[in-house]
């Protein structure tokens, strides 16, 4: 795996024992889908990069910079399609939480192997038990607090099973632990409102804009009982239809896969 | 500052960039007293330390092994009093969020200067706005995400102040930003529980054992209007009595300093 290590503007060859990163969780992260050597959506994942610095008040690094670092790993990587994972962190501090002004953020670049496609049908998908907690100080935005995320993702190893919905502690359905999720239900598209926990996908973002039909609203597990079809999606993998939740099994899958060719004659990245 | 970190058994010049402590937050940390190069409360310390591990599903570091490596630490660094940070992560994987079963765990010590002694009379403290999101599933141990705290921490850089206190989203006071708290309401020691979010801090544990008069209770702000004195607490500062929470001025100091002297009296390193 090629990986780049920054602090500030320089190069560095090893993170600090000390990185607020590693000791608090305290900075962000983005996947970036490489297709043909190119960032997919780069503009749209480096919007809710600098979002989440300002919400939690770390100094962004220079766009231009990166990007160039980032373009340089891909070039020498020689990999065509491939994932860029970004991290940024607060740097490096001594003990205690509050925040260094003057500490450098440490900034991550490394690119990883492409998921492979899921199948044309579908992905099966379940619940997870782990409930989301509420803080709308970090809705929204991909920081590095994800230990829900790992626990959720820790209740299944069946690889038939692509991921599991997650629902706060109010019973509502909020995504999926890597995914956001969206719902055909009474004829609509509806996806849950992220105030409270959960991410602003960019997969999620551009769906909003796009279908002709579609809401973010509040969606209790009983909606998804009641739904037409469903699909998750992310900016690495697109959309992604699916087949089943545990035994709620959707027959009506045609609707989901047309979004998903909206996507893919949108953005051909997509159309694998 | 002096630091070693390992994989597994083995020691390593550098932290991956795939560590799952630095990309989630996937792991537990110990923040522990030197005092006479003699680490305070070690026990309970690696006991809390295993349950935050075991309730992750982390694999636990050989005891033995590890106390040497800190040992060795303490020893070379010659410094007498100071603080050992132990964190422990999942160790290092390819991205997602499932946690890899044969990953080695990677294991940090580092030593830092012992915190200046607070005021014999006592410290400032304020009420945060920041508040704890419920979690039980991550109540109690000592994990890596800790960007709730950092926020809250973020909320004051006066040096007169030294912590603050932190509600959940009911209105329930919980802890400070790095300590745990207690109130003398009606005449008996209170501190709040922690299944919801907070830290089951050790100072906190050697209280709840030696106080005469003392329960875990739900405390609301206003209970800590009615309180007539109150200190925060931790494993490194020990028993910290509070001359003031924002306006609030306590004036009977004196329940307060005896309950450091026991805590004194019974741990020497305390005596300071």
């Amino acid at each position: 795996m090629a990986s780049i290590i920054l602090r500030g503007a320089q190069r560095v060859d090893t993170i600090d024992v000390q990185d607020r990163g590693l000791n608090y969780g305290d900075g962000v992260f983005e996947n970036i889908l490489i297709h043909q050597s190119q960032p997919v959506w780069w503009n749209e994942h480096w919007q809710r990069l600098l979002k989440g610095l300002d919400r939690l008040t770390i100094s962004a690094p220079d766009h231009d910079f990166i990007r160039q670092q980032a373009d340089n790993l891909i070039k020498q990587s020689e990999r065509y399609d491939a994932v860029l994972k970004i991290v940024v962190t607060r740097g490096s501090a001594g003990r205690g939480y509050a925040p260094s002004k003057d500490a450098e953020p440490t900034i991550m670049l490394s690119l990883h192997v492409a998921p492979v496609a899921s199948s044309k049908d579908g992905i099966h998908i379940r619940w997870c038990n782990t409930q989301l907690s509420s803080q709308p100080l970090l809705a929204g935005i991909k920081h590095l607090n994800r230990l829900e995320q790992v626990l959720a993702r820790a209740e299944w190893d069946d690889p038939q099973i692509t991921d599991g919905l997650m629902c706060d502690q109010q019973g509502r359905v909020v995504c999926a632990t890597a995914a956001n999720a969206f719902f055909l239900i009474d004829g609509q598209w509806q996806t849950p409102k992220i105030t409270h926990c959960g991410i602003e996908g960019i997969a999620r973002a551009w769906l909003l804009e796009h279908l002709p039909n579609v809401v973010e609203t509040e969606i209790k597990i009983p909606d998804v009982a009641g739904a037409e079809t469903m699909f998750l999606c992310n900016a690495v993998r697109g959309v992604m239809p699916v087949l089943s939740v545990d035994q709620q099994h959707f027959s009506q899958m045609a609707p989901a896969y047309r979004v998903r060719e909206l996507l893919a004659n949108a953005i051909p990245a997509f159309a694998r």
